[in-house]
């Protein structure tokens, strides 16, 4: 009776950080989790729709923090790795001033970068509704790039749908690194969410309809070409649909891609037809502007109802 | 007037940490700094007596916060060295169970492990009243070895006493490894300050009286051979002296044993008798202990007046 | 590989309440739950055994609370019901003064009390290793008095081992009420845990070892007869068994028996000897004294090795 | 010297509640108090009006909170009974997302809604400047009901004027249940207060002054018709008043219809002319929207002559 | 029906303060009150008594902050007087080290200190059943002694019993000064308490049975003789009785005195026998012990059936 | 190398506050420290430039808090005096509502106002790069007056620079006292900052920039005259400059001004022309602006170049 659900994996880093002002400021902080892959997990269990994280923890109190936050909010950890030999990463959160966070990340030879090929499940895999992976993980270490491939490769040959962000972090690796890898794992996806700047750093050009068009060339049939404030364009199938824009006000900006992605692939598991996919990716990426923190504000489906209309 | 004081170096790192329980069931945490030889710092200039911190952090928040704690000690940061490479250290503590802590630390390739001999400023050192080091630095990295050693150095040409805590931390190094660099530290140093199993480390044996006459027999006149809640034993010029101990509910082991040698140091460079060293340093850990953190607890010279006769 | 689990169900609430004083003089109080069944279920997981809790909660931010704290702590939630008619139960614990907790229940009509014989699944039940339940469902509504008899039915059919704490409440039914539901449960099930009061209530006397003596002789093969802060006796398949003291300092007894049963349930799913179950329980025990809370103190395996030698 | 002052009785309720987010990532709640008329008696109290509370309380302790809070606040508690067979209701109060408040009532059974005509004390009624009264009590119960009829009829005897909020609530009855009892007792009153819907539920219709007009026809000889953010209009013993609306930023709406009617109130205790009473009531009404909270934005007279002037 | 209540003025300070630690290390610290003369009007009110305030207040927030907090206490604030020149008056908390509290007061010229004889209510005085009064009040201004006399000549006139804590404090007059006021007011007290020290510093010598009698021959009829932790000697109506002692753990001995003046006052209202007021006396201080905070632990009488047997 | 940096002296005092809302309903309160002088001092240092504070502080722990919170931003205070005969003097602050904050201060008798021209030190002001003063200073005492005028013609005689800031507060001197000491000092100053009806008080008249000329013509070579909300205009060695306004969301405007002070004087020490000092002043202001907190939200260099362009 349920779907088939997702399956992502990544790297999940235990968090501390201000609600605002300088760490050095601060007297305490709080206590969360941060990771692009697993805040889409979040949002898809919230919708009502199974979601697994796999990837790596320390056997370190961080790590059973991952874990139990994740469980928390029903998203299913069976298939995470415990690596008895490096530490869980962290990630460090505070602000400049207001409205302008910064972020350091201590995940040099973290359990979450240590992902190899043999974590890769290939019975999960072959299970799952659809498998999400972001371009952050290959450029983690040689062996979560290779588990990327290998994961693709598993639901290529299972017909398992893999969607596709591509993320790409200027502080893990240069464009001229990114490039290749990133163009590699956009051909072998079927369904691609891309900043427009990151569409450019593959090479294309043009407007942001312009740049759906040849990312879905390189062969994936539902493309999103995200630009933040300015909102995303669609090309889904060999159509353009609108991406509507919500009149709310936005709080935080983080964890807002991925609440879009999150609400794109639970309607896609659910199979909804494409115009209420993207209809439910924007409301969901603007109830997470209108919430602080990376995943508090991801709704679920009572919320989504209670949206204003879009503009 | 002012005497000159105290210069120490090492790492310190920013601290997170639950005042009771475990990280996974905490919201919020604690945010403090950890480090032996800053927390010597700080336990001098309580006592009314010059202290200067140096050792490197990172170009970061973590860094900022490490400075500015220290400053609001009155402890002297201006000898710290920026670098603009590596991140500030992290330690995580929390609790497994009261009365049970554990820490972790985040201190690989860290900012304060990249010490090296060009930290070491000659002028500083041939000014200070004495110069204090553990075994903890030159286990962290070898050029942080190297600058402990060049430091002793110039100390031993300036004349300036040398202070060395043996610090042995098994998750740093083999008692192999750390054993040829103690012994030939403690050999170049005038006052040492060892626990029981440390001196047996460095091979030697028998009742504490007989550990610290092996020690002072290798050149420092200066020795205190610590055994926890059982007090401690000092061979001091070749005399023997009785540590007292205080009848007060310790309530925190943390930072203990550094707020003893800071007592001790405090007296050495205001010159105090040898008995009241001890004194003044038993009474330090007495109080220490008698208060959560670290640092906390460190007492000024009124509340040294304050203390209950010892034992 | 893993061992068939532990499937239990009862009333699990949201609890808010001071850390210490009375509410009248809090500005925040603590969020929470509150539940026997649960608490056992979190015992069992954290001891890396598998654990499900089945209940109902409300359609309403409690009972997700209710959910989401179980699912943190790894307890399989997906046997649960949510109740459309009717809100979760809430407690409401402060203090009278220091170590004198009180606790309030809102729980007339509640969710957890609805519980019928229609929530009980058999295939659950079929496929678990203990079904663990308590003499507090019964007297929350006469549905949840058949919900529990139908439960201990399915099982005594399925040869599931019936795992039964009396539990009894004295604001929940009379004695007179309670008493020939009690015996029955006692009758069929095949572990059976009691306070000596609890046993005197179905009518036996004698010492503490009588008492055992007595339960026994009803059916159940494992008796254990609890004795608050004066320890225990167990008769487990006709032998007489001492169960140890651990001397710890206690915080808190709330929660302390319920960690018993949940270290005696973990070891008999795992088959370990019956001398070692009643050890483990009595472990749990006195790490859940000595920590505040419910079920915060609950042990892992790591910490059970940690505990110094009973008395 | 003092004039007589606002009597008003009602069900006033233990509120928890988070300061924003679902109470489901809330690990501790704040503490206060709900209730339309205690809100109403705080209101008039900050104004220098003598004001006192009636109503039920459990013997517990959020019963001895919500006494402690209103005499906190000036609030005269004499009047109230506490009911030894049933529980202080709760409140709890949580927000789905930023500015979308929700709150979900423990009060089935309260001490509260037991309210009954034993507990009107006709002295008070005859000594009060006015009695004010909600449609909420009829609802809670029909002791509830016949309680707040018995009091309105001492009221109408002494000539003691009568205040009636119509506080439609609708969890509580159905709008056919509502009609009888609200017309009923708008006929009593001397001064009513309803929001446009209001008026409508009750058959009326047309333009806010037509529903004003309406109503005063039914008896009342005061009638203000609240329309939330778009103001209000006011006849007054057959003329009609402007009620002037003050640019302040809104922050939360809870209270604001309570802090309008404490206003009025005031004003009118203090025989304030008509047009002086819109004023002070909307002001009141202003500053409650602009800080967060029931009650906390109640204003005092010196804070009233700071506002801004009215639009 | 209700007994004539306690009438008692002096200084209230709003208070600051850490639960632990220097003020230096904060980050926030806790808001209240402190007073001996309201610490025991709280404690009577809570016992069920009848229990008025009188003071002066400043015209600002932590003169707010003070009649709030009595009056949430159920304590009668009418008679208090708001002084629109001055200042309320406040006090600082911190602790050097666990278990040893230390005070700073800005108080000079304050609110408090400016009572005057005309703050005298002699209507209120008249009707009171008991006027408690302490030494620290004349202490603090010229006009402030001349109220306290002032207010005992009105209560021997109307016959009102006089109670009289002579609470010397050192900051705030020489033994010198102190001695005449003290002793005159001791002589037209009725009942007085005193600490051991006290005694000796109006000239008086001998074991503590032997103070109480030479205070009794000054004409009080009932005198209790305070001893700290070794308890308390009474001489009442030329009797001797036993102060029991209660086995409770001590947390926090302030507001302790006042606690065993509030339990024995509120019996003298009742007219309970001599020796139940002593005992009651000391409940009230061994509960307030065993609570941190000046008069958080003040009991109800319902906590007092509680205690454990004195010993 | 380092440039010759700011000596600043004045009142600085420990401070307790509230976030929002009244005191009165706050059960705990922040701490921080409060004065113009040494708010500029931290300004100066966090833009990387020497600032020392000097000034009085009491023997206690107030006092130890100024020190600790100065030198934790890197402020020299080794030239404060510690005052053993006077308390450090506070300040309260909390809001009557959003965005209306009031502060109350105890300062009458307190240490920092006991300032007198023995505590000025004619070595220190010889070696600073520039002596700032403010008119807050001469308004506390006669003696602290004269300290000003003893240090002001110190730094003349050694032809160090003065800055002046008008600083005229009404809770402290009329305006007729104030006249005459502001003007003396306008005219030994060489930088002058003024608020518009600062310069009117002094008896000009015209628009901003005639009240700027009219200034610079008593001496002073650089003359600012702030505008509030409508910016400032600059007359600096006798041409006019513009103060630009950056687009920033106004948070809280306590410290703006000592801000604006802070980035001039840094500017002026690092010798940069004078239209990057009026545009350094400016965004300071900005940031400082747009933070909660007197001087949290001053800027770092770093922070300066991250501003948005001015208007």
């Amino acid at each position: 009776m349920t779907v088939p659900g997702l399956l992502t994996f990544g790297e999940t880093l235990a968090a501390f950080g201000t609600a605002e002002g300088k760490l050095r400021h601060a007297s305490t902080v709080d206590v969360g989790l941060a990771g692009s892959e697993s805040t889409v997990a979040i949002g898809v269990a919230r919708l009502g729709v199974e979601a697994a994280w796999a990837g790596r923890v320390g056997a370190d109190e961080p790590g059973a923090l991952v874990l139990a936050r994740l469980r928390e909010e029903g998203v299913d950890t069976s298939a995470a790795v415990t690596d008895h030999e490096a530490p869980t990463g962290l990630a460090l959160k505070d602000f400049r001033s207001r409205d302008s966070p910064r972020v350091a990340y201590y995940r040099h030879g973290s359990a979450g970068s240590r992902l190899c090929p043999e974590d890769v499940c290939e019975d999960r895999i072959a299970a799952a509704g659809v498998l999400h992976l972001t371009g952050i993980t290959p450029a983690l270490s040689g062996t979560a790039a290779k588990a990327v491939l290998a994961a693709v490769e598993v639901a290529n040959d299972e017909d398992v749908p893999v969607s596709f962000d591509l993320g790409y972090r200027q502080a893990l690796w240069s464009p001229q690194d990114a490039r290749e890898t990133l163009l590699d794992l956009v051909t072998r996806a079927d369904i691609v969410f891309a900043r427009d700047d990151e569409a450019r750093l593959l090479g294309f050009d043009g407007t942001p309809e312009e740049l759906a068009s040849s990312l879905s060339s390189l062969g994936p049939e539902e493309v999103v070409v995200r630009l933040g404030p300015r909102g995303a364009v669609a090309e889904l199938h060999g159509s353009r649909y609108d991406v509507p824009s919500y009149p709310i006000r936005a709080i935080d900006s983080d964890g807002a891609d991925d609440a879009f992605v999150a609400g794109y692939l639970a309607d896609f598991l659910t199979e909804a037809p494409p115009e209420r996919r993207v209809r439910t990716a924007a409301a969901c990426r603007a109830l997470a502007l209108s919430v602080e923190g990376d995943w508090e504000g991801l709704p679920d489906r009572e919320e989504l109802t209670q949206l204003p209309r879009p503009r």
